[in-house]
């Protein structure tokens, strides 16, 4: 058990905001295992593999940590209490474990809250096990609901962020024309992602895609080189101190066919529509509309496949989602993506997406590239 | 449904073994989200985010999958059959066409194998949902088995992940020195592996840790600066084609104190013990005895606080284990790391960790980067 000083740690008004939150929605505790939602209440990170780990919050109370004893040295100097229980290597041994602290929390037929995209099976056999009386429930929203605030220096981390992914672009245009591979210039823009200042520990991997691959908005870069005439579609990011970014340019290698000049100036005003739009009080869907028009209207209606964004903060996808049936207000501190595409199945595509935050009179938009389709090569 | 030709797609053949093995252990189906498994099942892979992604295997029947529509130009071209449920972008619709997929599949009470480090909250509700009257059971058994036995092809694949995991280290080391921090190298590590042919796709952040962080044997690289009498250990790796490397070596900044020098010579005898061991038909549990008696006979027993190995191959971590009550029978195919270390708590640590596969003979070590304490800086 760790007790310094809690007085100045962001950690511990957090977790009373989380107790608050979960406790209004009828919740005795919620179970996290490692990952944004965690390191966001706790500042810890583990790697999320074969061991589990889970920290259980309670209101008014120290949290407790289930973890493998060779972890334990991270809880050394946590600038709050927490009541930890290690176990060793052999998984036979876990499960008694795990029963121990569901004990020492005394949440052995609480309604627990746990958080769909994390918690695996594997955890949550484990706490079904160490607590049979106990509920497992989705406590999405409490969770969401914490995270999607963003105060002004978390905003400034990811200002910082969308700097570093804007310099990390800029210094790999030059190797870009045809001839190369999108793995190739993929790999350039993770070294120059690196260079720039990105974290390595939660790199994440560009999509790289050009030609035909580029009307696949999820493509993962492939050997195909570049071919005069391609559209190229880059939709990359990086992390700073736990903060993402998350952007979208789309570039011409050589000269390209009229359409493919026409689909980018409009998906360049459909991002220009979605930003003079979104701020406080208006709502996601309206976002969402005001994007889709732009494309409607100029006929290509149907070749915009996804929503027109997504929020975004220590995860590259979180609340807000910015789409059709999405009524949800906006308000200041809410961040997200503005990305519209056109997206031609076997022929090219366009994306040009940008990151923003809500603020007291409108919107401040992160990123600054230019839009406007650039040719390379 | 794709129905190109199947004669020669190994993913037939790896699906048919699958289904052989859940058949075995009384499974109806096996039902994976993306992840390894489903790669080496299929070849696809999907980033695991808030949407949904769930392939069900059945026996002699093309697999069923469930993806949001985004993603279905994945599926263009597979070499084997496959029924996709594809979803659009509001979740109340989800459920349906989970159900949709189930009623397909005919597996609405069926004994349904998951995959426990895989398979999410998210999922597994769904899943439920969807069928109320099947049962949801770790498969791990039947998986773990499926990719525990590399062939000559992965082994070559794995031979070529550690190859440029050591070329990209040698390339890193010269700016490895005293006032250098940690985050630092690491940055430059991940670059030297991207450019020495290390995929952007799955690249894994290095444990880079000097001084008293080195004697956590998962530490995060921090901003510390190197320090003239530390040990630094360096645990990187990279992926090849999907396959993983995961090596670890010890450098000595500067002089070091003779202690540390001497508990590198001891680890570094405990590798070879293990290494000098392991072959097919020894128990895994022997190799860690192998290691872990040099370092205990060396009166640093207390100090080696890990199991000596894991399993390596599509996964960093994986079957089989190598600690002290695993009876499993070391086979020809099966790959693992055997990294003895220790750890003197505040003070300074160290590990030698190799990459190896069972042969029928013996066993093959993938790395050959000296083992001896080098000192840098």
């Amino acid at each position: 058990m760790n007790n310094t000083n809690p007085t100045h740690s962001p950690f511990i008004v957090r977790q009373a905001r989380l107790a608050e939150a979960f406790t209004k929605s009828g919740f005795d505790c919620v179970a996290l295992n490692p990952g944004p939602s965690l390191m966001y209440l706790t500042g810890l990170n583990f790697h999320l593999m074969e061991r589990p780990v889970i920290a259980v919050f309670l209101p008014a109370k120290a949290p407790v940590l289930i973890l493998p004893r060779l972890e334990s040295l991270k809880l050394e100097g946590l600038p709050f209490a927490i009541r930890a229980f290690p176990y060793d290597e052999d998984p036979s041994e876990w499960p008694g474990v795990f029963q121990s602290a569901f004990r020492a929390a005394g949440i052995e037929d609480a309604k627990v809250g746990v958080e769909p995209i994390c918690l695996r099976f594997l955890e949550l056999r484990m706490l079904e096990r160490a607590a049979p009386k106990a509920s497992f429930i989705s406590a999405e929203d409490s969770l969401a609901a914490l995270r999607k605030f963003k105060d002004e220096s978390e905003v400034a981390t990811m200002r910082a962020a969308v700097k570093i992914a804007q310099r990390g672009l800029l210094a790999t245009l030059p190797v870009i024309k045809a001839g190369v591979t999108e793995r190739e210039i993929a790999a350039e823009l993770m070294v120059q992602l690196l260079r720039a200042g990105g974290e390595p520990e939660y790199a994440f991997s560009p999509i790289v895609s050009g030609g035909p691959n580029s009307a696949n908005p999820h493509a993962s870069p492939s050997d195909r080189p570049l071919q005069i005439g391609d559209l190229l579609v880059i939709d990359w990011g990086t992390s700073y101190k736990g903060y993402i970014s998350d952007l979208t340019r789309t570039f011409a290698i050589g000269q390209v066919e009229p359409e493919f000049m026409q689909i980018a100036r409009i998906v360049a005003e459909a991002n220009a529509a979605g930003r003079a739009t979104a701020g406080p009080g208006v709502a996601a869907s309206l976002v969402d509309k005001a994007a889709r028009d732009v494309i409607e209207q100029a006929g290509y209606g149907a070749y915009f496949t996804t929503r027109t964004g997504h929020g975004i903060g220590m995860e590259v996808h979180e609340e807000p989602y910015i789409r059709a049936a999405n009524p949800l207000i906006l308000q200041p501190g809410m961040a997200f993506t503005i990305e519209p595409g056109i997206y031609l199945p076997g022929r090219n595509g366009v994306r040009v997406e940008d990151d923003v935050v809500i603020t007291k009179d409108g919107l401040e938009c992160l990123s600054d590239l230019p839009r406007e389709l650039r040719v390379l090569g």
